[in-house]
């Protein structure tokens, strides 16, 4: 039988706000056995970016990123929130280490092509993403082998192209990308922790949580724009998690890591 | 017999301009055996910080370091130019891993006190060097793990309290604190690359290098004013690194990381 190994998955929203990504430690700390966390850091590096004169846009959930911008993220993404929560969870005990794709060369991506996007209006275009990662493979066997080391490994959402270019790939694709590699190793839990209390029915009432959703049932209710935004990919992301290996998909919120509420995806 | 170990510094000089950073690389890249990476990043820095409004004080060649300046080190050591320099080594087959002194508690160190500083003009005062760490211990075990395991450390000038803090450290301390810790398990070159030949008789000659120092030479150079600023705690660091067991330092220029040319510290 494989041993369970929890990733915790925390975006942008959690890691930008001090007293939520402090809960957020606590509790991942306590957790027991083998996990591994993903974090995100979107807000902050839009709000770095403004600081910088850099503006930041999005298409469908998706930041473009230029080369200025990769700049910013690599700084904020693979500094400043990583070892900001790699020495948050060190003062609590864990062998922490903070990942990037580069290092290890544990995850390859290649630069996104052209991509045909549906905008807001309906419309479709052709996108041009930037320095935008595609995730190729992950290798399972190194992170296997720190977390068999005692190790917590504390992945940034980037990424690179093996010829020496960091590139952005978004938080929620990396804890899938994970997840799905080290479900041949470990018996995996996939847990996305964010603001909210999981997918809500009524984006503005946080008791209209969906408590599961399966392929079909996200179809119909994307077809009637319940389901938008961000929160497409993320569960494109869980489909693909669950249909890799992956045991259990959790969508919750970030003072919830347990998963005990939230939406289910099966 | 103990096995051979090059540890390599490179500073933010040589760091901040791509093309001595990528001969730099290739160079590193090429070298046979067991290697680890330090680097710099001070100049990128201050730049980092003039763009969004942050002054950069340093005394006697040393950061001070507020809660902004340490934001803007920790993005620009611990992501913008770690995380390069490791997708351009993964892009040249190295396996290597960026690591902050946080990440696996590799090096932990305290918040400098008050420190009575001599200023450029003979006088002395009290300094808050603000979240500057100053080394207490360096994890050699873990270290030699990574490295006996064919990874290659590229470590970034920040360190950790052990309760939640990231700090602010002199890249040259670094590069000797891991010198001498890993001095219990290899036997050790220890070398300080940055943008001149070696330590010079005349700052404004490059041709001036002094081929050998030795402690008695460096204090008396150092009071006929002919080392001065940086260099001091640069040869400090090298003097406590042949105190502590490192066979060999050198200082030279980044084009000859082999340390063929230079000045060779005994």
């Amino acid at each position: 039988m494989k041993e369970t190994l929890n990733i915790i998955k925390v975006g942008g929203g959690v890691v930008e706000d001090a007293a939520s990504l402090a809960s957020l430690l606590d509790q991942f700390a306590a957790m027991k056995g083998r996990k591994v966390l993903v974090h995100g850091g979107g807000r902050l590096a839009t709000s770095m970016a403004a600081k910088l004169g850099i503006e930041s846009r999005m298409v469908g959930g998706r930041r473009i990123t230029d080369e200025k911008m990769l700049e910013v993220v690599t700084m904020v993404y693979g500094g400043l929130v990583n070892k900001n929560i790699v020495a948050g969870l060190q003062a609590k005990g864990l062998k922490a280490i903070g990942l990037t794709g580069a290092d290890g060369d544990i995850i390859r991506s290649h630069r996104r092509p052209l991509k045909c996007v549906k905008m807001d209006d309906g419309t479709e275009q052709m996108v041009d993403f930037g320095f935008v990662g595609d995730v190729d493979r992950v290798d399972a066997q190194l992170l296997s082998q720190l977390i068999e080391g005692g190790i917590v490994p504390v992945v940034a959402p980037l990424t690179h192209d093996g010829e020496g270019h960091v590139l952005n790939t978004n938080a929620d694709t990396i804890a899938a990308s994970v997840a799905c590699a080290l479900a041949e190793y470990y018996d995996v839990t996939l847990t996305f922790c964010f603001e909210k209390a999981g997918v809500l029915r009524d984006a503005n009432d946080e008791g209209s949580v969906i408590p599961a959703i399966n392929e079909e049932e996200f179809k119909r209710l994307t077809d009637e724009g319940i389901i938008a935004g961000g929160m497409i990919p993320k569960l494109e992301n869980a489909f693909q998690a669950i249909h890799q290996g992956v045991r259990q998909v959790v969508i919750t919120h970030s003072d919830n890591i347990s998963g005990s509420r939230g939406t289910r995806i099966s």
